[in-house]
């Protein structure tokens, strides 16, 4: 049976489990301040070409959500964000259960435009009883999004200028950046992002990490005691050496850039294979997700030998379904499938 | 330099690295739902007696209690606590965070007693005012304490029925629950606790894991749609696997207890010493942890060779310090440590 | 200057303010304990035909709609609203400020449909990841609407079926309900809405009284503890006889749906006169709520002579505004207003 | 049947509930926009002395504690508090509920020290964990207290150094106020408290209003965009009139200090008559609450004829209870009460 389920079926790429085991009995301080976090952080700040940046390790995607616009954002303010933005869908409410609403907009294609976000913030201070509303606070996108898809570099400076001009952190999650950063439509650096967001995570979980998001303030802008409404999200990790010995072989010889690579070139060739049989994409994504139409009868006949990710119901005789490639995905695994297809 | 501050600071019982890496490459579903979580869970099961349980793994205490008591309480209710208690002090506000007060009562050596809790159950109700009161909705308990002291099972009995006279669930964080069940102090078994208590966890990040404490709800009896509670605390580990395997390997073979029995034992012959050599104790703890008062001068002294924590200021001239042995302490560390006091 | 801007712009009809000043001296006990408090609720009982329905006097609609949510739901539950539900748009976000989603669905003149509902039901459990997100706890209604339509007794009906089914309480917010119960294309009794709901409120504010709305459990059925709840939201009047005496009077002699014809009377001359003058509405509204489009040449010149509501730019030249009646409308100044039309 | 509950059992001042016939059908705009609060505002700014206060009406105490509270703090503070402070016990806990925790430190008599204050502060900054705890964001204080005791100026001005020395804002909660500045034993103005607090409110429900608290920053110092944090706590009134007429008319011909010294006046006939005979006071309290240990018996008696507060037990024979007298009191009631004593 294969397997394109998701893109965090396997554990962590083997080199991090090595290193844990080399490092696993030096006694280091704990929450963070070990030295593993602190080489981890020396490095991103240099990919990220942000010398200045304060840097935190936290353990899951949904948490660093939670987390970071609960830190960003005033009592009164919300954020807004894609009403396809996983905040918008998949977090049980995490961001309103730290009492903050999520301000959700239409997207194209997972994303979100300038001129839309600049619409929103001009019709929100328009509007006579705004005062009775919650204020937009910051924007919130992911890259790549839910669907795969990316922001050019154009579009994020476009965006960028719009929230700075009211006044609202950008904050990008990136879940699944490495997949974004490699990607062949990528034109978009680090340090681009580094330059043009208030805060970004640098996914682990899902690109090699057997769990860790790499929360990154460019400006030296961490929120004031970031670090406690870290613990008091639940997100402090006693032994922080598991996140930054992590994070610390993600970025030694460009690791973390490597194994997405291998995610986006088995993408790209099952995609090819996909067009070349004449298959029905839901969206043209350019990373590792691969959203299909398939009919009712085929998926059935398909799901005997594959396992893929239900996305939701076309109409009444078909289906979107969701492939995912990965860090760990193997060629024979792609010819295999193809074969199936 | 010898340290003895607490005891996570090393990674992870090997056993539980080299099973990682053993298991690394299988594919497994996420969240929790995989083999390994479910081996977990039914030899935490065996091991409690308790064979309906329903048991969840999160990723660490804080977020544990958070997750626990907000999925408990309903939000007129607050939680019953020491105050002493790792959530009145520790946690920057976890528990407010998800708006439940923490009603804190006086201890004794970490510990509450049942006639303190029926006293202020009892005056809650006597109270005609009690309506504009938050109600005590549930009860928290630590073993070990902070304070590393344990309760006895006649101790915990009598909560027990205090705490079901007042329909208040009892929950037992277990953070160090491993370093109690195999002091020689205790008289308390899982199966006990299972018996006796509405919720606990099973710590596993001071008792050999990278990570992870699993929460135990012996009799079926998991808040409704816990799941989703746990996601909404951010919580909700994707590679699930990293959590099951952890607990799998522990409760194999007995690791769980054997481990723990290095750090009592460590802890013994450290205490025995220290009487030895007239130290005076600040408590009498029967399980890691030990609590020194020392001279300011001795302490600046002892400080050259061994790290310490902190605990707090005696007087104005003696400090309060711990030091804390663990599964990974090693005899000769113990030795080295003697031979410097 | 006409005012037509809101419904709450003169204080209370006068036989509120006269029975409180005739009540005046009275030592009452507090926090709604009162006699007029009970006398208030049994005479609203009686007029909803549930005798057994528990009661609640708060002070303003924002409040009463943040509390009874709160009591209702679960923590991982959010409430179903219409996205131009008053709690999805004017409330500063006082939902989310309990930490609950409010889970926006399309609208059609302000109202839902019950196959909407369904429908939103439906996909939430046919989705595979559904633990991941906000379960759909309860279903908020406004009668009348933001827009001032109201549902018939059959829409109501089938809203109550298709709660029911998925065990989700309908609360319908009542701001406006004497309008509403009052306007002839209304076919719903306020004991039809008792047996239909599950929780509703008659509001005061904007029907002639200084403040105040009366919560209604028609079946016995308030939350637990919903008084402490009600505190907790800093909602609980200490001089509950404010509001007692208020709902008394208004209940006293039909006086509550005597002064909401009032509203419908003045409304419906407004509109016929408008009708006659070819103004465009923008909605067909019932009640006492006109929406009228104008060129925005013509408003500016209107705004001269007669205060309106902005409601929102209809496009580049054109403007949507609101005129509201209410209890306190004099014929005159319907007569001054249709002659400046 | 006598009564002295509470201070809060009569309805308003009369001259209140005539101004609000007087202008009830005035039209005039809603949520506080209107000349009569602005004419209040006005007033109180003059007899605080502060031209430049940001001043808002509010419904009610618990409502204006946990709004004022939530908008001062950051999500990582709470608020410091006496163990007997009303926020501490009898606010439901309204100001978890917005997610801040109280961290109460011992009282004497119902007050704070400013070295009790100072010594919290430094003992948090001194601990090597305070990142992990809640940080200490502002200050609370009653005045008059639960207990009816007073701040003399000099210990009011300790406080207001040692919060401005840890940057946190000293809040006083005057739902008393009034009794309390027309109290013999005090030596603190309006002025005064307007210069050493950062935020206070003038107590209108117990003193002589329907309803309504008048919070006052006193320095241009309001929290921003404070009124959209009034109305996501549910405490914006739609018609602002009803608290703007009763502040207004309670701040012309110095109204609110003439009916305060009422209380005073025969608070302090009714002490001088207990003392004569003998009774025992649980507290020397200078204002309008009085407080009494008396047997069980004796209070049986007692309330045959007088209905009086319950405060609690002082030991298994005794009881203590409280007499309040008000803004209402007549001396013919103090006078029968002194005849049945």
């Amino acid at each position: 049976m294969l397997d394109f389920v998701n893109d965090y079926s396997e554990g962590a790429h083997e080199k991090i489990l090595l290193r844990l085991l080399e490092t696993n009995m030096e006694k280091l301080s704990g929450y963070g301040t070990d030295q593993y976090c602190e080489s981890a952080k020396q490095k991103i700040r240099e990919v990220c070409e942000c010398p200045e940046a304060d840097i935190y390790f936290l353990v899951g995607g949904t948490q660093t959500n939670a987390t970071v616009i609960d830190a960003i954002l005033s009592q009164y303010e919300g954020v807004v964000a894609a009403s396809t933005g996983h905040i918008s869908t998949h977090e049980a409410g995490a961001i309103e259960a730290s009492a903050h609403k999520v301000l959700a907009i239409p997207h194209k294609n997972g994303k979100i435009t300038a001129k839309a976000v600049k619409q929103y913030f001009a019709d929100f201070y328009a509007d006579g009883n705004h005062e009775h509303m919650v204020f937009p606070g910051m924007v919130y996108i992911s890259h790549p999004t839910e669907y795969g898809t990316l922001y050019s570099k154009k579009e994020l400076e476009e965006l960028s200028i719009v929230c700075h001009e009211y006044d609202a952190p950008l904050y990008l999650d990136g879940a699944r950046l490495g997949y974004g950063l490699v990607s062949e439509e990528n034109d978009v650096t680090l340090a681009d992002i580094a330059s043009l967001c208030d805060a970004f995570y640098i996914g682990g979980t899902k690109v090699g990490a057997l769990c860790g998001e790499a929360v990154v303030f460019p400006k030296n802008n961490a929120p004031k005691h970031f670090m406690t409404t870290v613990k008091q999200h639940g997100a402090l990790l006693a032994k922080g050496r598991v996140l930054g010995v992590q994070f610390d072989t993600l970025f030694t010889d460009n690791l973390y850039f490597e194994i997405s690579k291998n995610a986006i070139k088995t993408a790209d060739t099952l995609k090819q294979a996909l067009k070349e049989k004449g298959y029905t994409f839901y969206i043209d994504s350019p990373t590792n997700q691969i959203f299909l139409v398939l009919e009712d009868e085929r998926l059935k006949e398909l799901e005997q030998k594959v396992a893929v990710s239900f996305w939701e119901k076309a109409d009444d005789n078909h289906t979107i379904i969701r492939l995912a490639t990965s860090w760990a995905t193997k060629e024979e695994e792609i010819k295999a499938l193809i074969e199936i297809l």
